[in-house]
């Protein structure tokens, strides 16, 4: 998508340890008119899916997969818990997510009322780089009986494994954005040609 | 907003402990068509404040926030992150809130350079309780030199003294549904006319 890729090219900061940082406009500061246009991208590359839900994962999942919602007429998003809340049910679906960002396990949680096997699901994040988080919300998906439909991402890290396992499993994974390489002195930043 | 009240009423669970789950539409599968209604309501509020800014914090005033913006001229959010990420600068607002959701207390934080003396702020949250989030908000945006244009909630707790302390503090607020009283045993719950 070369709206998104401009804008990580101009506004995107890469860091030491393969950080791309886009706080600016992604997963801190949140730049609606962006995610409208994300929206409909997503809706048109999973046009011919019969997606009825959307499953993200809190926190920067959220506000993506809302506005991209309003184009799935308005599926309803569940976003799934990085821990257990006492305002939740114990009827969860769970997994263990490693988290590369924060160096830390989180265990991720779904309330069984709100994944069913009649739900047809897109999943969609802000980030992937190796999949753990994805691969996470996928066994979530597979445990509830519902029927994944696809994985919409934002920023994909292409030098990492995470979508080259996905799309070898036969996921439909599809990300607006893909990071080739990426250059902490220079800046520069090379984007996978899709 | 009597759409959202008869929703809690159909919806809303309450249990033991003022506890009232409201997860099935609002804060963890999300219904998108009501945080449209929500967000409609709230530009009417808030219609005569010259807001260029929505603050919230996550996870699940996200969602709200996001798709309220959308009716603000799609004025940028900017969500307040629970806990040091290793993606963020060092250069940030921070404060420290009490969850009494999750019984514990948080670090939050802002990146000082997405709130700054320009911006007209509005805060959005799903949940008024104890105040202590918004009171956390408020003081990261005074920090910053913004302008705090006013609050939207969604669900305030009439019978806790958060909304008492912010309006007598001189805060514009405003809550979509105001809750004075619940009953675990007969699941009643009795609006504040508003």
């Amino acid at each position: 998508m070369q709206l998104l890729e401009d804008r990580i090219r101009k506004d995107g900061i890469v860091k030491e340890g393969n950080v791309l940082k886009v706080d600016s406009f992604l997963n801190h500061r949140m730049d609606i008119e962006l995610f409208a246009e994300m929206g409909k991208e997503f809706k048109r590359i999973f046009a011919d899916r019969p997606i009825n839900k959307i499953l993200t994962i809190e926190a920067s999942g959220i506000g993506i997969a809302v506005v991209a919602a309003q184009y799935f007429d308005n599926a309803p998003v569940v976003f799934a818990k990085k821990s257990q809340s006492i305002n939740l049910d114990g009827s969860v679906y769970s997994t263990k997510i490693q988290s590369f960002t924060h160096g830390r396990v989180y265990d991720v949680i779904v309330s069984k009322k709100y994944l069913s096997p009649e739900d047809h699901v897109l999943v969609i994040d802000d980030f992937l780089a190796n999949g753990c988080a994805i691969e996470g919300l996928i066994s979530i998906i597979k445990e509830s009986g519902a029927t994944l439909e696809g994985v919409g991402i934002a920023i994909e890290k292409g030098f990492q494994d995470g979508g080259k396992n996905l799309r070898e499993s036969g996921i439909n994974l599809h990300s607006l954005a893909i990071v080739e390489s990426m250059d902490a002195a220079t800046g520069e930043i090379i984007f996978r040609e899709q």
